[in-house]
Formats: structure tokens, C-alpha cells, sequence
């Protein structure tokens, strides 16, 4: 973000606490530092995209991608949220999480189960992206979302796919991020009971790639696969 | 569901679809079908919740439980939603999404990339529960939908603890399921790009235990850990 360090109020280390991103519960677990909330995003590749259609929400799971304080969400132009978007006037109010889950923490009360997890919760209006360069660098950010890399090792989208896609931006501005660490938090008094306590880490990362059986002769694992 | 064999027309294998459970894109990934519905939601105990405050979406996640055709959500009684749902009626309107991501899918063009996942969409209007049988019935499946088994071995709820924990029910009525499965889906004239392509299987389970260090002296992992 250019210039923000022109606005002495706000820190160009964190986003300003808003009453809708200021939580009722937990607020110690609540944070708006911006190096943070990249790192949450950026380690994920699938948010769930809130919106109002007819006066009731909806969530649906979809791709991201982030540059910078932008995040982007693509799909066909036909699908609903997108052509709510459509047109870069008034946009689409939504709300974009992100959750990774870290561990389960089983305490030997019920009430204190918990889990171990990193949030982010993004609040504003998104728009419909109809500059070409911008849509072609949100495309590129999605895929090496999921993949770091792999958009310079895959044939880029021709303008009959461009044109299919419509690519929806949203501004890094109100934002938070929720995060629950640690062990576990019993009652002094269940200390002593026979119940197993702790943490269950959640396995993490893939499995090793599978081929499709169509590959050109010659074709190697890429490097940046190898790696995940 | 008992009873619903009697309206021939609503089989009780299947979710009747509606304007908002039938996707705009891809619908041949939609299903409606109960016993897939059940296990993609099994299979999890973090959904997202949206619902809307101020004519905006809002998207939290949050664990959830299943006791047949009834989804349960808790938290504090100070939370917004669970106070935005407080008292019987009307209730709130709410979107309850819950996604397994399986695989990614690298396809050589951009434009093809995808991955393999299997979501539940949930729409209804949720409801605070206030029978003490039927908040402690969903609280159990709360913990048991984290760890199965683990419910009976812990300390219950006590009533102070219950006093505090709001819990909320949203029926299973108009509910999808989306699945997407299989291989890579290049274009024809792709498939001798000397891009690699393929599936990349996400890692699934859990890692080792890591016992709280005050367990009880004798305390063993139990077996429903052991085997997760």
C-alpha cells in the first residue's frame, strides 16, 4: 500500500479495528497486523465467499488469490455472486474467510474442548475486475495460490477463456485475524480426573502427485512440486 | 425424519431442490442425494457460518455437530450470531457451509486448474434450543463430531457451563452437496504441452498425540485416539 505512511493514524503495520472487526468473544485472540494476515491468507487457497441474495446470506466455497492489499475471487461470468458483482458500480458487499485448523485440544471437560486454528475475516465491497492487466495478474495470483510457481509452467488463459472468467477484487481494509494457540485450559478442580488431555496435531501438506496418464513423453516432476 | 415416507412426493432418500440449491454453474456436480450429504458433513466439525447483520454478510467459523436431520452450533451466549438467533422465533436466517478440499487438479492451461472437493451448502433459519435434553443431545455431538467416542470421556457440562453456552439448531431441508472428482480436463489440443499435469492428494488425519503435561498419573491414550 503506497503512501499509507502519509496517514499518521493508521500504522501501515495493521488494519484499524472496526466494530465489525472487533469480536464479542475472545478479543484477546483477535489481531489486525497486517504481516499476520498475509501469512494466514497467503498459506491458504480456499475461502469461503459471504454474500446477501433476496435478504439472506450465502457461503460458498471458492478460490483466492492475494496481491498486495487486494484479494481476488474468479469463476465463470454466469455464476450468481459474480454477476451480483458485475458492473465495477455499487459492487457486491461480502464477507471472505479464511480458516486453517491447526489441532484439536481435547480437555477433560467437554465445555473446554476447543480447537487450534488462524482466521481472517475480510469485510467490504468487491468489484468487478475489468482492467486486462489487472485480470490477468489476479489470474496468475490464484493459481500460485495454490501452487507457488506454477503459473510460468502452464499455458496461459487465451482471450476466449479471458473472456469467459470475470474476476471479482476485494480491499484489504477491514480486517481481522482470530487465533487460538496452545494447550489445553481445564478447571483447577478437573485437574486430577482420568480423562487424556492434550493436543492432536492435524496432519498437514500432500501426498505424492499422481501423473495424468496423457503426459507429453518426457515431462518431470517440476521442482516446486517435488517441494510441497 | 420419521413420517416423511408419507409425502410420495419428497423420497426420504433426497434433499427436494430449490431455487437457491441448484448451483448456476456446473449443476452435474450437485447432489441432493441424504446419505452423501450426511457423510461430506460427518467427515468435518468446522463449518462456515453466515448469516446477516446490518444488510451485510457475515462469514464465522465454528464447530457444529449433526444429530440426524438437525445441524447444532454453539457458543457463548454473548455471541453475536447466537444472540442475533436468541429466543424461539423468528429465528435467523443462516447459510451453513462445510467443505473437504480432496486434491489439487494442475491441469497444462491455466484456465483448466481446479480442485477436487466436496461441499455442503446448508440454507434455513436457525433456532436457539432451550430444551436442557435436546442442548445437551447437541452438545454431545458437538465433542463427538470432533473425536467420535470422546463424549463419554469427559467431565459433562455442568450447570453453570450450560448456563453459558448457547446452542442454535438449523433443520436439514434445503441442503446440496457439490463434488467435483477425477482427473485433469485440458482442451485437446493441450495435451502435448510439456507442462506436467496431474492430481496432487491433500494429506488427511492427524499427527501423533501430545499428552497435556499434568494428565492424571496413569492416564493412557484411549483407543478412539489412537486409532483417528
Amino acid at each position: 500500500m503506497q503512501g499509507t505512511s502519509q496517514t499518521p493514524s493508521r500504522p501501515t503495520t495493521a488494519y484499524t479495528p472496526t466494530d465489525r472487526t472487533v469480536p464479542t468473544r475472545s478479543p484477546d485472540r483477535a489481531s489486525y497486523d497486517k504481516e499476520l494476515v498475509h501469512a494466514i491468507l497467503d498459506e491458504g487457497y480456499v475461502c469461503h465467499l459471504g454474500f446477501v441474495r433476496d435478504g439472506a446470506p450465502v457461503v460458498l466455497p471458492t478460490l483466492y488469490g492475494r496481491v498486495g492489499e487486494r484479494l481476488y475471487v474468479h469463476g465463470s461470468t454466469g455464476s450468481r455472486p459474480l454477476r451480483m458483482a458485475g458492473g465495477a458500480d455499487p459492487g457486491l458487499p461480502v464477507c471472505l474467510t479464511v480458516t486453517h485448523v491447526d489441532a484439536l485440544v481435547l480437555a477433560r471437560s467437554a465445555f473446554h474442548h476447543s480447537i487450534n486454528y488462524r482466521s481472517v475475516v475480510v469485510h467490504g465491497t468487491a468489484h468487478d475486475v475489468t482492467d486486462p492487466d489487472e485480470k490477468r495478474q489476479a489470474l496468475d495470483a490464484l493459481v500460485d495460490h495454490v501452487v507457488p510457481g506454477r503459473s510460468y509452467d502452464s499455458r496461459p488463459a487465451n482471450k476466449k477463456e479471458l473472456a469467459a472468467t470475470a474476476v471479482i477484487r476485494l480491499d484489504l481494509d477491514e480486517v481481522s485475524a482470530k487465533v487460538r494457540t496452545g494447550g489445553v485450559n481445564d478447571e483447577p478442580e478437573d485437574l486430577a480426573l482420568p480423562h487424556w488431555a492434550g493436543l492432536v496435531p492435524l496432519r498437514k501438506g500432500y501426498e505424492a502427485p499422481v501423473a495424468d496418464p496423457g503426459l507429453a513423453p518426457g515431462t518431470a516432476l517440476p521442482g516446486y512440486l517435488a517441494e510441497l
